[in-house]
């Protein structure tokens, strides 16, 4: 069934195959009068884009987005928005290895018992080049959060247990993983600022829970904390509750083990996450597997891949967070009779 | 907006207070001829039920359900299914102590934010009494995983970093924390058995996604693994990555490093899940906090509050996985034209 | 599916059937703050009540609205109100006659080609008694509306080809169908003065097409008209454009063939409709039918039917429009980034 | 908020302006292995096309429809079907008249109201020319509908009061009209034959209701009548209920006074409606309006536009219908326990 949507008010719906004609996105949803031009969402896919260097492939996607619609005399209209990108880097290469072949690690043996068949092109649809869509999306719910002088930011912190903010260190470890033919997990740490207090509804649309669909969704994540996380299941209560205090005339809290959330309620503090990304599956060195006939066999996974993820995947957790928030803060503008009667008087 | 419904066919939606009339949940979307008995639905709400032993509070609360619509000649009739609870144990007692207080650790200052005002009594609707009204329905759900071979469970591991099945270990612990007036953290692992390769949708309603929100919508749950979780961000691609096997002439995972699901569709293997509580936020000792009124001051949450969340809440998790799968399982009927043809024969 | 829900963010869920042992409603999305007590509800209830006159039954429904959950202190929390009747005139009778038979006009035999069996007593699901859920939910939308100065209401003005309002005739003409074992169809006239122009959304969810869904839900209407409707289809453009005037410094349109209503939007003028009811498909003289056995039978359907739809039905159609432009007015809120700031300033 | 999207399973959202660089539709929840491509969807798109013939404008559209995703080795993937129309007749023309001034029976006034401004170019996103996006994803759904053995078609009827099957009447009617600068309403009747019994939901998504918001979706649209529909307002119920029968072992309706719907579910007749257009609202007499600085004046619309909505908009009611009924079939397969059971085995 339909599963390419996200979001409730801020709605965004994201197409296309890593070899297709190209890639895109519509934003529904989106408010009129935000000032908007193509580049506005260049640097975020700048972040994403492959850069040939340690961390990445030499690939050299097309990662110009073109504003379709939706936009006029260069702002939103309140219509849809249609962002695309075109698939310029598409090699005629040879995918016989593994056309039939279930990549370990992959989604191949699940699209095969889902759909009966599938684009086997780089992926296809389960190719992390679906996640472009969704940081042109996201650069755009950024920009209205900048608006309301929310910020988000996400980065890498660690390659497998090595620091990231050490390159020199990190940069030894990749060429050592090339090396090996292997790859590593990473870890990302994405904070929200200026989040106004009252985001997110009580039970089932928590903001934690909007968030964790959110990360959960992009290919390869494996783990998530809110806050705290997994480290608070081991703490006390007298430790782990936050106090509230009172400083610039507002309610504070004077820690922030909760990450910004209670009760599934934003609190004002700073939206705290981390975000755990397993390794790169492609990874050259030969693996066992299957194929589709029911054979044993084994498959060496050639082309271009990153040996590791987190590095290129911080911005698409930084976008997806910025659509649940931009998404949230329109939902939460209709929870008081007395401010709903101030807008239309 | 609208936040109180879970699943897209296997539809909830809950309502209720703690120390309002009483509580329930409306299942739509729930097929036709399922055998259904409100003995059905007993044995789960007695695994959440408070039993007055060594882990939870001595309240007494009524968790019998009554089936108020949807079932017929002891069948489910795919209309509407209602289930309901009364609240036969609101003592009458004084909350002039936390009504304008924003307790630490719990939902009142975002409530208040968000509308202006609250039912302060025993939580209102942020209440974890409201899971009794997902447990329920849970169970409906779990009936018809268990017509298609498909189990659920779920069980609390560790209380704090004290293993949960060492029990004389554990009831010293907690009765060491009583004493204390502190509560602690706990962890809940969740396995579903028999679940068919090919659940989940490709990009927004991954199935990990799916589950994500569902678990992170269960008040005091910060963390998440989906199988090895957090400890895949340690890993390398050729540990982590599952080969693939012949067994059984089906494709198998040799190992089960992803908890079931690749590219957020299931593979046929076992998913597995842990989750992260927080300590319960409710503890006697004096905290300190604020009042509506911008004042600081200092509260102690009297009353009667669990210490820790894991060993109630096991089955809550089951429940919400529950409901996920079956949600999905109807989802992913729709996924190839050759079947559809099939159906309408 | 799910299929018992409607709005998207003042959302109603209803559920129950005629014969159980109650009916309800779950309203989620609906603001906080809204005075709120049964007695606002009771007045609508009651039009909808059978009240053994000329045009209704004699039987003695329990129309008595409980609050089970969402209001505190006299006001709506922002959380689920949970709505609910019992059903207490529940004669126990015998169905023997038509729990085998699929009644002429009525749904029976959908269900079971549906569903595989159905509940048979009193139409179940199928019933018109469901319509008294959306008439409470209708009742607390509308009264938010008239805290906005929205005024909504509609009234049966034709049974078959006679005048309603001339009521000796109309009496006269109710009688003579009863002696003839027959019923007749209706036209309910819908207006809401007073809504803001700029509700609806362009494309699918313009406001005409979600009163349509809401219109076409409510049993037995067949034909529905937005302004001039059908006529429109014999009118020339430039007899049909309502030419805009200042008055009140406001846009104003001269005239209203459009029924308040362009390109999906409002306009600020009166929203009108006009609904085509059919007759009462259950009549006492015998008709030909088949049974689930596939035998060609005969069937009287006995019991206390209305012989016509629209002097009951008028209020549930008042009551779906109050819930449609509750549910825009709300969405609505969130169209220009300047608001949106305003708001959150 | 969002409104460019129609659907639950089988679902699509549109974008773009009439004077946009495009636009298009992404379909989201088609099923796998239908046989597709660009020329399944042409002849639907040339039926919508202007021909400049006596009915229609002579613009010269592009109605060439590009399929960029969604699409591997000549069948459906599962996957988002995006497809697209360039924008190409778009003439360099002076909007000055227009930019400022609300058209009567247009929507300018409405979006100004709800946006703060809007692309006043063609109508942008209001312009009939977004229906073009809805027609080439009807094609796509009309082609599953086909292999299930289901057949909608729809035509045009009527031009005012002229039988437009009377092609030598309906042009001279239609050079009149012309000669006099006017517009005028029209009828299209639109039938599905072979639709299985047992599609659409008992209450708000009935099949009826589904439609309704589908038609009144289609802009210009004023009435609808789902089998008699206003008629069965005039009728009785011994006249206007379907006796049922039985016929090559199925039950049959030996009447189709209610157009294949019966409790908002389908009964296998053929499903009827009516649907009923107001005339175009562009005309280039001289309309008294007001423009946006609060002044009367007056305005003559100039360009190229069809005196008559009906004979052009026929296929979008097909293809609207079309996307209802493969909608609801996806639906129908979850109604029933046992059918999910045997689709797992």
């Amino acid at each position: 069934m339909a599963g390419s949507s996200f979001g409730r008010l801020f709605r965004i719906s994201t197409w296309g195959e890593s070899h297709g004609e190209g890639l895109g996105v519509v934003i529904d949803g989106c408010p009129a009068g935000i000032p908007l031009t193509e580049e506005d969402i260049a640097p975020y896919m700048e972040r994403r884009r492959p850069n040939g260097g340690a961390f990445s492939t030499a690939r050299n996607e097309a990662d110009r987005v073109r504003i379709l619609s939706g936009v006029f005399e260069g702002r939103t209209t309140g219509t849809p928005i249609s962002l695309m990108l075109l698939n310029t880097d598409q090699r005629s290469r040879d995918y016989s290895n593994i056309m039939d072949i279930y990549r370990p690690g992959h989604a191949d043996f699940g699209y095969d018992a889902k759909y009966g068949f599938r684009d086997y092109r780089g992926g296809g649809r389960s190719s992390a080049r679906e996640t472009s869509a969704r940081v042109a999306a996201g650069a755009v719910a950024i920009k209205l959060l900048g608006m309301l002088g929310i910020e988000v930011s996400a980065a890498c912190t660690k390659i497998g247990d090595v620091d990231f903010s050490d390159r020199e260190a990190a940069e030894a470890y990749i060429a050592d993983l090339r090396a090996r033919q292997d790859s590593v997990g990473s870890t990302v740490v994405c904070t929200a600022k200026g989040v106004p207090a009252g985001l997110g509804e009580p039970v089932f649309d928590k903001l934690d829970a909007l968030l964790a669909k959110a990360i959960f969704s992009i290919g390869a994540v494996k783990g998530l904390d809110i806050g705290d996380g997994a480290a608070a299941a081991l703490s006390t209560g007298s430790s782990n509750n936050d106090p509230f205090r009172m400083a610039d005339n507002r309610v504070m809290a004077a820690t922030n083990h909760a990450g910004g959330i209670l009760g599934g309620i934003s609190t004002g503090a700073d939206i705290c996450m981390t975000v755990y990304f397993k390794p790169t599956p492609s990874i050259a060195r030969p693996q066992e597997t299957v194929d589709r006939f029911g054979n044993e066999t084994t498959v060496e996974i050639r082309g271009r891949h990153d040996p590791v993820v987190g590095p290129r995947a911080a911005v698409v957790v930084e976008c997806m967070t910025g659509l649940v928030l931009a998404d949230a803060l329109l939902a939460n503008m209709t929870a008081r009779a007395d401010r709903i009667i101030d807008f239309y008087r």
